[in-house]
């Protein structure tokens, strides 16, 4: 390898921090960036090539539990988005890479990115991307049921309708006031870890197995960033039942995606995002 | 008729407010409710039987100039859902009309009337719902590149993609800091309103009759509502020239499509905007 | 309300009419409007404010059957025309609206309608339209398989092939010589209205859940008219099962986009109803 | 080859016959059927293994000119199902092709040949499906703007809207009340014959050319029947000017799609057109 | 029948050959036309007006079994090319037709075929082909999941995917190094042909029935050729069962396709297949 | 950096390779890999972090012309697989890259990467999955109308036709016998570098702005790898026209894709690619 080729350099941004003592806090909001990013284990690999930085995101503003819904995602969507644009100010970093499974504002900072010459990334988007390159259909697993319906949207946006086949919901719902944190995703993790009965990779599985029997999913990816840390798990367990499906996660998705178009010295093109001066205009643009 | 039926109680607002001083005002942010709707004319017939309020919508954030461009839509977007929400929770309206082309925030908006039982309609997706309803395929006269683009998401968002033969922008981009007012859109109507030639009303007939030569439209909408204006003297001289098309605006067609949808006592499917507490919730949710 | 405002005067047409001894009828056919018009409980407040009419339709010359398949269809479409075309002579009408469930020589309606500057409605374009408005995918109950058949040519035809998630086939076929009537529709429709288990509702439930949970419709809607009567029960079980669905019926849809129609003033474009002797020509037409 | 196999006995239907003093008239509607079969010597190669009748069609009730719109071609088409099924019932035929370009009643025809086990063919069906065997889209050219939306719905609802690149319009309405014979196609056709420039035909290259260089087509075909007999002076004008790309026409389609039919004993599933009274139904049907 | 009209000429092509002493070999490899033409009393009619030769096709390189992979499938499809090549150059054919399910090499022999005016059929591309002239939506049912997939692109590349309901995998691999024939396919024939159960009729009719009421198949036809056998005994079956849905299979269906093209004289749009020295070229090509 | 990490060793494997004294050689058969590699000086960068090899490709047999029409790519895509199977079997590459713009035994060669757990990357599906990550629709730019129709049916086969705005044939035919060079790239290249009119790159700067302005392209690739030298030039000339828009060719792009999938170990879907022992096996896969 050529040595002397400088690391490329990224910012990971979360799509949100919830406030110091919230009681719904599921991720740790303190601590070294390898602390903060959840699952770091999961992608120390591909991190190992780059000079990252670590942002926690937007201090919530509807409150004190993760946004769950369209409105709170706005809220946040529009919040992350000045981080974006300071980032890029800075000079400082070569892609930026967005955190968070329904990338809120996703589209909007690559806006931004795109001003400044700079790629983003986003979860949902490079998920979607890597897993058209390996299969003719992928699924998705999701959390709940509004998370799963929102990335509907999303894979629609992005234009992935034709190659999703189905979006399954396991219906484990982040707490919040009114909701109850039944499952609490860390201690479903550690039995997994520990080798016991896991009631969400159980579903999980069950519902990868229907994703691929029934809806004709050849890949499979996730939703909420909160069911990341199933990938691993999934794999195996999808293997030792003889299916031989890749299993994406969002986080080294978005990474990898960020140093392919940084090794291209690519963001975006300038007709999908128009500068607010542009040099030149189309009559005609096609939906 | 029934005059016993009381009027439906309709709230309009603005997506955004410019403060007060600004250079960049282009239509009236103080006086009575009929000064601040815009083209109030092209719509008071259908507004008769209403009983509507009119909100100037959030003061800007990202400066005194309109919003332009993804990001600035994100900003105003998160900041009118706040009044979407508290118009709902005010319990004095059956329907919110959001005024504006882009419809920052629409989708959002609607999760939060649908939480109320209140239907939202926005000038976008109204428009395109009618014009589907009169011809087999649309275009979009829209004002300036970015915002035309932005068009085309909204319309793959409410997949009317298969309908829309084309989006035909006419490049009057509002005005901003580096980007001067050529051509007032003020003063533009005042021309047509004079029968003196309009350049705007002369490129958009150009780009009328394209789409409907080249394109394959056969009911003509518009994007941005600043064109709005243009809707009878569009229709009038397309009739001139032989092409007997309809030509909407989505004023007019976001109302009509609250009092369709009031009368029918609808607003939205739970399954669409899934509650934060659903009571119920599918495995399985297509894109 | 502005209560000068006239109310506009709609000719509602019934598909048929069974001749008056016939051992098949279903259906009123003789008495004041309200009684001819099936579910009018269902409808009066939708037609509170319209000046209404109700024309029984053609006499059927296949038979004294009801029409169940394309080739009756396609002769009371005919004979249907021209009830329309004398209506629309008459200049009494300012809408048209045509009963039924399979619209029998809609479209052939629409272009006389348009001919005399009048929109004409039919019960499964207005619902399928509105539904639409609701969610991203709708699916229909329909009577029998030839009626779900037909229904979906018709989905096809109105380009809703993409928004249609399917038709449930509750298979209660209409009597006619040679199908006995083993569950009379009314009879069916007496038992929910005392509370007793009807198997015809429920067979509609067990299909409606199915659409829901299997094939993802967001909106419910129905084909057949002699299913409407239907609407307010699948309505109230569905919500109880906790599924927050919508669910329309044809009749109460076809009046309210009657409405918007001649509040907007529109009826069809003319690009898609071409005149036998045109203004203007295109060159090239899209499918 | 086989002589003791017998001919299959075909039955041709024109769409309509003009009452016999009509100055109306464009085809013969006495004498013996090589003479009322229009453009006899383009199909007699594919009709010499075949045992033919034909049939003049109805005689049209909407007045004394040929159908030219949606509402004439629905009392044609109803009137013609009443002649296919006699010839069904008859027990003379292996098959029944519908003659006219618009196929007034096609899908109707079909169900009643299905309920007799007869294949039923069309010209603009069998055309389409014939140009999707040779080439990846294929354009259509028609008579005049009415007819060729009339076939933009057959082509959506034969469900090739994918593989239709176009229909070009060359606009030589059919003379009626109100519209005048400007160019009489029995005139054009003897100028071409005579190789003396022919506007029709000159008009037809020209839009030909740029339904391959504009549109993609890689096959042409017909629409309306008063077209087909410009098909091998299409042809040869096209080779002429370098593109090698086949020219059909309907007749000739028609007759051998019920040849392939009738040799594989092939008519329609019976779960396109299901039987009034089925011995097994679905639950579910798609659009 | 004009018994004047010589029979026109064709070439069957197998889709490779077996070595003689192989222990895979499933059909004969040896012996008259009649005898090395699988299945032939099942295409006996449709080849009795035809003047028929058979060829074996090219020997295998990559071994002694048959072609299961697309590795396999593109070493056979370039060797029989060069078959394809030859016979068209003998000038001894009208058509050539090409047997085997998964069609190797097919779309490159069409243009072979094309640049000597011949007509080239494959068994897959007749049978999607007359499927979709009898429903709306076809079923494959095919012998093993790599056939199977195989046949999945061969379904998108004739851009067929909206017709296609799914393809139904049997699961009955062709033998191989390492894969044992668990169930040889002229044994089920056999037992099938004695009126005994056959576990892959079984298998082939519970597929069938699901692909009808689950996935929307109106018609049904075969994947892989050493699935054809069944036609005639899985048509039986399903009309037991009440379902009148017609089942296809390639050959017959290959050979009447080659018939209606070499009726109408012709082969492919050389637009589709251009020449490597075109006379005229396209600036705009489709995908 | 972490120069602990191996750079990932990648075999680059040519189509074909000419006789060397074959008069229609166009890019050098002999020399170091960096020669051998045509436009070495574009990619080099990209390979700076890779241990690379290069393959000639296989000598071609149909003649010592390049293979330019689908039966010479047959022949050449069997005789490379056997170099990809070697080269999989071989154990020193972690990934292989299929040189060339039409993928050749792309998705063939894939399988058996598959079946060695080694990613192979193609220069048409790798250009086209990039594209799509930077904007919503690209057009391809290729070098003669038989390699744009090949590459159309990619573009199908890869899932992109809704992706692929057009495919703009700039008609540089490659010299085979009976074609002469007219323009040989070689020489038009050199004119370009040395600043002088290059026909060639005045016709692709004329299709790019066509693609961009006519067919709504927001991103440019190319075909044939002959055009590929184009990439620098034709950035340059779009961006001095003002259009920022992104073009890519496929060398830098399929070794890109191959990092991505090697850094994330990932190759392809054993669903996408069944094996010929699967473990386990669907009973319904769709096209």
């Amino acid at each position: 390898m050529n040595d002397s080729k400088p690391s490329p350099r990224f910012l990971l941004i979360n799509p949100f921090r919830l406030p110091a003592g919230s009681r719904f806090i599921h991720r740790p909001v303190e601590g070294p960036k390898e602390i903060q990013l959840v699952n770091y284990g999961d992608v120390e690999h591909v991190l190992a090539d780059v000079d990252w930085d670590l942002h926690p995101g937007p201090l919530t503003r509807h409150g004190d539990w993760s946004a769950t819904n369209r409105e709170e995602f706005a809220y946040v969507a529009a919040d992350r988005l000045q981080i974006v644009r300071d980032a890029c100010a800075s000079g400082k970093y070569d892609a930026i890479v967005l955190l968070g499974g329904a990338e809120p504002g996703f589209q909007d900072a690559r806006e931004i990115g795109k001003s400044f010459g700079i790629p983003v990334t986003g979860c949902a988007f490079s998920q979607m991307h890597i897993a058209s390159m390996l299969g003719d259909r992928f699924s998705v697993i999701d959390l709940y049921e509004a998370h799963a319906k929102y990335f509907a949207n999303i894979v629609v946006q992005h234009r992935f309708a034709e190659r999703c086949a189905s979006i399954r919901n396991i219906e484990y719902p982040l707490p919040r006031p009114g909701v109850e944190d039944r499952f609490p995703v860390g201690l479903q993790r550690e039995k997994a870890l520990a080798g016991e009965p896991s009631e969400m990779l159980e579903t999980c599985v069950r519902e990868a197995v229907a994703a691929i029997e029934d809806d004709g999913a050849e890949v499979l990816i996730f939703g909420c960033s909160a069911t990341y840390w199933l990938r691993p798990f999934l794999q195996r367990r999808l293997n030792e039942l003889g299916w031989d499906v890749p299993v994406l996660e969002g986080q080294s998705a978005a990474i990898q995606l960020a140093k392919l178009l940084v090794g291209l010295a690519l963001n975006a093109s300038g007709l999908t995002f128009p500068s607010s001066r542009p040099v030149k205009t189309r009559r005609r643009i096609l939906p």
